[in-house]
């Protein structure tokens, strides 16, 4: 059916330095890999978060994603245990020697006390189909995209919230989280987000980021 | 190599009212589909919003993205024709009719003069591979999901400039885009955003979105 159509009224009047200001709160995002067990952040600033990452565009406004939010010591450490075991294999056998050269600057490893860490965990699933009212089943197109375009809002609100994250996308973990936090088969495992403050002595590695004209063409 | 590995100073304080006020900035986004021509946003504010797409993390930081920014009306004409030449045969053949159902709300069609009225085209291209110092092939792992990582930022950084947008896919036009804007073979198009101030008389579909109970699950 055709929704009705009203007027757009836009959310957000001019803002001459907005996009500046932006750009100095995101500019300060790290991926970290040691977190602060305490202090704890309010579910309610993850919550609201994730009520932000949920204003994403989607194709054909299927909204394909789910939120799992981790936060019983249980669970996380289920969910080490499965990303651990895999991970060992992937770093000794399925990943190429490439891939491993490629991570080298990021000192990163298959032991993951993070996991453990992090006050929280969020799991990202994207929802390859959905069904109908009458049942009958309804393809997500582009839920890969449209949910990775949710992340990347979730990521700016935790960076508005004072919060440190780590992305990841733990290689054939998928189905065993899934199973573990009982979701449904549409639902394919994206990103696995930790999510908490950093600890006292967390470092990165010192990247540099290509600079404008590296990533920008002007026609 | 081994980066060297500094402390981590997060760039942004405890901000006890920052998902809150994140979450009030991006819950009105909306995609519009009719653009006003003028005013003009000035490029610098465009620039500043892919600078901060570009602070997105990626897959062993490889970010594999490419901002291909059409401001020419002649190019904008080119990029017109070849995405409604498509999405004619889209919408009469290619799409599934299920497909057609399902974005009958939004009144969409082949026919986009917006692709004209936008002040600014965003084409985002997606590297799937790069080359090493050594000349080699690098694959980059996950290239989509950082690409819609950063695309996600992008869209959250033009809303802090008051600029709205719509991010559409259109099928099939990849090849034909990327040719005519000289991009090299690794790059394929993910994403063509409009970008601008909407129209006088621009309206919306009357969409609701999922809640928060809908997309978030606590373990
Ligand atoms: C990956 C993706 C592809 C999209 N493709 C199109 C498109 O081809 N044409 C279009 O008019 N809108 C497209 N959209 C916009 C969606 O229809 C829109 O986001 C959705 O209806 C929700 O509306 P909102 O963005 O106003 O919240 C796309 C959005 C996403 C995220
Ligand atoms: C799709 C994706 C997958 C990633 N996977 C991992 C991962 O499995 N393990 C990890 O330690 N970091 C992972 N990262 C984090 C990147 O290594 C990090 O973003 C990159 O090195 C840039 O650093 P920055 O985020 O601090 O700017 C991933 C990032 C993205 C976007």
């Amino acid at each position: 059916e055709e929704k009705p159509h009203v007027q757009f009224v836009p959310g957000q009047t001019l803002n001459p330095n907005g996009a500046q200001r932006f750009y100095e709160l995101v500019c300060g995002r790290r991926s970290i890999r040691s977190f602060s067990a305490l202090p704890k952040p309010s579910l309610s600033v993850i919550e609201e978060c994730i009520r932000a990452a949920g204003t994403a565009p989607s194709g054909a406004h299927t909204e394909p994603w789910t939120f799992c939010v981790v936060e019983e010591a249980r669970v996380k450490q289920s969910v080490r245990w499965i990303v651990e075991h895999e991970e060992q294999i992937n770093y000794n056998k399925r990943m190429h020697p490439q891939w491993v050269t490629d991570l080298r600057p990021l000192q990163t490893s298959h032991v993951k006390p993070y996991l453990m860490d992090a006050p929280y965990l969020i799991l990202i699933f994207k929802q390859t189909y959905g069904t109908t009212k009458e049942g009958r089943r309804k393809t997500h197109y582009y839920n890969e995209i449209s949910t990775s375009i949710s992340a990347g809002i979730l990521l700016c609100a935790l960076q508005a919230a004072g919060l440190s994250s780590l992305v990841t996308t733990p290689l054939n973990c998928g189905p065993a989280l899934r199973e573990l936090l009982q979701r449904p088969e549409n639902e394919k495992l994206l990103i696995l987000l930790a999510v908490g403050y950093p600890s006292d002595d967390c470092k990165v590695p010192d990247l540099e980021r290509k600079r404008l004209d590296e990533i920008m063409v002007k026609y």
